[in-house]
C-alpha cells in the first residue's frame, strides 16, 4: 500500500454535513452524495456580501520529478484554516482515464490530501460522466441529422465535433463510423477525445449559471457547410437536452481535506486546448463563503496561470490577491540538466542553471499585477546549500522563498507559507489585469502572450492560420481571449528547451474556435487529446479485496 | 406538461432517510445521493431471517398501445402497503439513451410512479455510467494488449467484445477503430452496443456479491485465438479494475413511490440478448426486508418472465409465490387485428380474437408452478362488455381477472389486485420450478422453451449453430441456462404473428456464450443492440427553464 493511501485510510473523515455547516453552508443547500461528498446549490446559499481574497497556486514547468502543486494548495488551505483564516480550497476534478494508465491520483499527497480519494478519483459525483453524455448526445444528434437527410446542409468532411470518452484509449483517436449499410447512418471519419478535452468541459467550467451554460452549449460549432458557414449545437436543437444532462453537474462538489478543511472540487478541463482551471461556479461560490480561497491552475505558470488570468479571471470578473509559485529543488535541478537518477545528490551548480525557470515564472506573475511568494516543496534529499541557493536567487526580486513540509507535516508544514500569503493579501499590493486587452486582434493576443510570458522573439503564423483568424474575427469572435496549446515542459514549444529560454519562435500550427467556451485555441506543436495506456497499465494491478476495498489504485 | 410529469411535480416526496427507516433499514446502511435517492449497503443490514414472498409482474406481448407493467408493479406495491402488508417494489433502472429518442420514461405513470422521475431517468446514481466505463476499460485494455505486441495471441478478426455507450446512436453500430498510424493501435472492426446490452450489465444483475461480481467479470470471453481457444477478461488482467469501477454500482438504489412506498430500482439488462430483470442483489435484499416483494420482468411473459424463472430465479435460488399477468383491452384488441386508430371503439369480436394471447401467457406461467391473477389495466375507453369478455375467457381456467385503476387512483385503484395477490400467496399453492433442468443439452433447453412457452412445432439449428453449441458444452458450459433473443411482439420469431400462434418454427440464427453472465444467447431473427434516434428526437424538445427545471423530458 502506498504511503498516500495508508495515510488517507488512517484518517477519520467528518460527516460532510458537518464540514458544510462549519463552512457556513445552510443544510438546505447541501445534497449529500454518500457520507463524505455533497453537491451544493449556490442559489440556496444566502449572499452575505462577503468576497474573499483569491490566491492562485501555480508552478514552475512540470518535470518528471513532480512539483506538488495540488499538495501545496491543500497544505496552504489547511494551514490558513489552522491559523484562524476562514479558507476554502478549490481544486479540479481528476479524470478517470489516467487512473488506469500510470499509477497516481490527483487528490494531493501525504498529509495534504482531499478525501475520499478513491471516490474522487473514480466516478466522484458523476460530473465527468454527465459531460461525456452531453458531448456524445450532440454527436448522436449530428449524425442522426445527416442520416435523416441533412436539412442543415452540413458538409460531412467539415465536421469538427468529436465524440468523447473518459478513458485512455488510443484506438479511438481515429475511427470511421457509420459503417454497415444504410440503416447505420452516413459513414464518415470521426474520433474520440478524452472527456477533459471536450469543449463541454470548458463550457461547464466557464459558465456563470445554468442559463449561461445552455446559451454557451448552443454556440458550440459542430462543423461547416460547403459555403463555409458554421452549424451550431443550437441549429441541431441539442443545447437544451445537453443542458438537462449537465444540470446537476453544474453544482459544485464539497469534500474535505484530511485535516477537515472544506474543499470544492469541481470541473477539470485540459490546460492545453482548454484553460485548465476548476469551475467559475465553484470559485465564485468559495469567495462568497470564505475569507480566502486557495485554488490552482494546471501545468506550469506559463500555461495554467496565464489562462487562469487571461481566460478564467477575465470571463468571470475575478481579481486574485496573491500568487504562490511552487517549485522543488529536484525539478529545478532537472531544469538545470541533471539526470533523473542523480536527483538525490547535491548539485548546487546544476540547481543554479535551473533556477532561472522559477525566476521567470515569478516575473511573469508579477506582470499580471500579482504579489508572489515561492513555495519550495521540501524533499528529504534537499540540502541546506540547495535551499539557500533558491532563496538567494529570489531575494533580489523581493520575493520570499518559503520551505514547505505539508506532505509530511500537514498544516504545520505550510504555516510559514500561510503567514507569507496572508501578508501578501494584507499588503494589498495586487493590481491585477490580464496581459492583453479584449480589443487586440487575435494575432496580437497570441503575440502578446508569446512575448510577455514565453519570451519568444516571434510568432510564426502560416498564411492559412492568419486567414482563419481573420475569419473568426469577421464572424464576431475577435474579442475573445486566446488559449495557447503547447508543451507544458518548456516556456517554448520545444519540450527539450528547459530553463528560461529566449529567442525562440512560437509556431502556430492550427487554430480552432471554441465558440461555446468563448476562446480561440492556438495549437503550437503536437497536442494529445486522447492518451494511451502504457505497456503494463496500472489497471492490471487494481482489484477488490475480500472486504470490497479497492486495492492498487494508488 | 404531460399528466405524468404534472402529477409527479405535485407530489411531496419524503426524505429518503425516512423511507429507509420505515422499511427497517438502519441509518448506517444508507448512503444518500441527493435528498430522495440512496444506495444501500446490504452488509450493514442485519439479517433477521425474514424471507418475504416474491411476486412477479409480467404481461402479454407488448403492443404499441402500452400495457402498463411498471405502472401495475408500482400500483400493486402501493396497494399492498396501504393494506398493511410490508411491501418492497423492485424495478429495473431505465436506460439514458431512449429518453432522447421517443418521448417516454420508465418510472411508471399517473399516480403509480417512482420518483424523482427526472433523476431516475437521467443519470440516477451513476450505475449505468459505471457499467459503460467498466465495459470500455476492458476494450481499452484489449486494444492496448494488441498494440503492445499481443502476447496472448488474440486473433484480431475473432474479437467479440464490443464497446458500449448509453446513447441511441446508430452511427456507432459498426466502426473501424485504430486508424491513423502506428501510434494509434491496431486497426480493426468494432462497434458499440447500448449499455443495457453489455454483458457487464447482465453480470452486475446476476452477481450475488462483490466477490462473485469480480469472478464473473474475469470469465468474460473477449475473443479467440487462431486455434479457437478463448481469451478472457482475466487473461487481460482487467477483471479487478472493472470490479473497482463497479463497486458502488453493486449497491441497490432506494427511492420511493408517489405514495411513499419504498422501491429498489437497480440494474436493467435488455430482455432479448440478456435476461431483462432487475438485480439479484436488490431482489434478495428486498426479500430480507419485506413480507412481499413485487418485481417485474421485461417485455411479455414469453421473454421476460421465462428468463426471470429460468435464469434469474435459477441462478439466485429464488422461488416466486405468485404471478400477475398485466393485460389491457386495447392491447388485446390490437392482438385481435384492430388498427391503432380504432382502439377507442368497442369491438368485442376483435377482443375475443386477441384474448388467446393472455390465456396462453397465463397457462405458461402455470407451467412454472405459479398461481396467476390477471390485472386488467383500465382505460376510460374500455366498455363493460369488453371487460366482461376478458373475465369470461379466463374464468374457466380458475383465474381471476381484476380491473385496476391505479394510474388514475393510485393505491386504491389496485386494492382489489392486492387482495387477489395476497390470497394467492396465502393459498400457498406455488410449486415453482424452472421449465428445464440444468442437465439438458443446450439444444434441448432451447427446444423446451420453444415447445412449452412459444408453442413452436420445431426449432431449426443450422449445422454451424449446432457445432458451436457442442463446443460450448465441451468447454464446460453445458449446464448454463439459455437466453433466447427474439422479437417481443409475438410468441414466435415473426413480429407479425399476433395472438396465440402454433405450428411455427423457431429459427436459431446464431449462438453466443456470455460466460461471465453465465448463459448462452440464442439469437432468433434480428436483434438490435444499439437503437437509433427518430427523425425528430425527443431531445430537440428538452431544455432547462429559467428556474433550472428540466422541461420536455416526458
Amino acid at each position: 500500500m502506498s504511503t498516500d493511501l495508508a495515510i488517507a485510510r488512517a484518517a477519520t473523515l467528518q460527516p460532510i454535513a458537518d464540514i458544510a455547516a462549519r463552512a457556513g453552508i445552510p443544510a438546505e443547500a447541501v445534497e449529500p452524495y454518500g457520507r463524505f461528498k455533497a453537491k451544493l446549490d449556490p442559489a440556496r446559499i444566502p449572499d452575505t456580501g462577503r468576497r474573499g481574497a483569491l490566491v492562485l497556486v501555480t508552478g514552475i514547468n512540470p518535470t518528471a520529478a513532480g512539483e506538488g502543486k495540488t499538495t501545496t494548495t491543500v497544505g496552504l488551505g489547511d494551514a490558513l484554516n489552522s491559523l484562524g483564516t476562514r479558507t476554502m480550497i478549490c481544486l479540479r476534478e481528476p479524470s478517470l482515464g489516467p487512473c488506469f494508465g500510470v499509477k497516481g491520483g490527483a487528490t494531493g499527497g501525504g498529509r495534504a490530501q482531499v478525501a475520499p480519494m478513491e471516490e474522487i478519483n473514480l466516478h466522484f459525483t458523476g460530473d465527468f460522466h454527465a459531460i461525456t453524455s452531453a458531448n456524445n448526445l450532440l454527436s448522436a444528434m449530428l449524425d442522426n441529422h445527416l442520416h435523416w437527410g441533412n436539412e442543415l446542409g452540413l458538409d460531412p468532411r467539415r465536421i469538427t465535433w468529436r465524440r468523447a470518452m473518459d478513458m485512455n484509449d488510443r484506438t479511438l483517436r481515429d475511427v470511421v463510423a457509420g459503417l454497415g449499410g444504410t440503416g447505420n447512418g452516413i459513414p464518415r471519419e470521426d474520433g474520440f477525445d478524452i472527456t477533459v478535452a471536450s469543449e463541454v468541459m470548458a463550457i461547464l467550467c466557464l459558465a456563470r449559471d445554468l442559463a449561461d451554460l445552455q446559451a454557451r452549449l448552443g454556440r458550440i460549432i459542430v462543423g461547416h457547410r460547403r459555403d463555409g458557414s458554421a452549424v451550431t449545437a443550437a441549429d441541431l436543437k441539442a443545447d437544451g437536452a445537453m443542458a438537462a444532462l449537465l444540470r446537476d453537474a453544474m453544482s459544485p462538489n464539497l469534500v474535505q481535506t484530511l485535516e477537515g478543511s472544506p474543499a470544492l472540487v469541481h470541473g477539470g478541463p485540459f490546460a492545453n486546448i482548454a484553460h485548465g482551471c476548476n469551475s467559475v461556479a465553484a470559485t465564485t461560490l468559495g469567495l462568497r463563503l470564505a475569507d480566502v480561497v486557495v485554488t490552482e491552475a494546471g501545468f506550469g505558470a506559463d500555461l495554467g496561470a496565464e489562462k487562469f488570468c487571461d481566460i478564467k479571471c477575465r470571463v468571470a470578473g475575478l481579481s486574485p490577491a496573491a500568487c504562490v509559485v511552487v517549485a522543488t529543488v529536484r525539478a529545478l535541478k532537472l531544469n538545470g540538466g541533471v539526470g533523473r537518477k542523480d536527483l538525490d545528490r547535491e548539485d548546487v551548480a546544476a540547481l543554479r542553471r535551473g533556477i532561472p525557470n522559477v525566476v521567470r515564472h515569478v516575473e511573469n506573475m508579477r506582470r499580471f499585477g500579482l504579489p508572489v511568494v515561492v513555495a519550495l516543496n521540501h524533499f528529504t534529499s534537499d540540502t541546506e546549500a540547495e535551499v539557500a541557493a533558491v532563496r538567494e536567487a529570489l531575494a533580489p526580486l523581493g520575493v520570499e522563498t518559503v520551505l514547505c513540509t505539508h506532505w509530511a507535516d500537514g498544516a504545520a508544514g505550510a504555516a510559514d507559507l500561510a503567514r507569507a500569503v496572508s501578508a501578501l493579501i494584507e499588503g494589498g499590493t495586487a493590481r491585477f489585469a490580464p496581459i492583453y486587452g479584449d480589443e487586440l486582434s487575435l494575432e496580437d493576443k497570441i503575440r502578446t502572450v508569446a512575448r510577455e510570458i514565453y519570451r519568444a522573439s516571434a510568432v510564426s503564423f502560416p498564411p492559412s492560420v492568419s486567414a482563419r483568424l481573420r475569419r473568426f474575427e469577421e464572424a464576431g469572435f475577435g474579442r475573445v481571449p486566446v488559449c495557447i496549446a503547447k508543451t507544458q515542459y518548456s516556456f517554448s514549444a520545444d519540450p527539450a528547451l528547459l530553463g528560461a529560454p529566449t529567442g525562440h519562435v512560437l509556431p502556430v500550427r492550427e487554430v480552432r474556435l471554441s465558440a461555446g467556451a468563448g476562446f480561440v485555441v492556438a495549437i503550437c506543436g503536437d497536442v494529445m487529446t486522447m492518451p494511451g495506456l502504457p505497456r503494463s497499465p496500472a489497471a492490471e494491478r487494481i482489484h477488490l479485496d475480500a472486504e470490497g476495498n479497492i486495492e492498487g489504485l494508488f
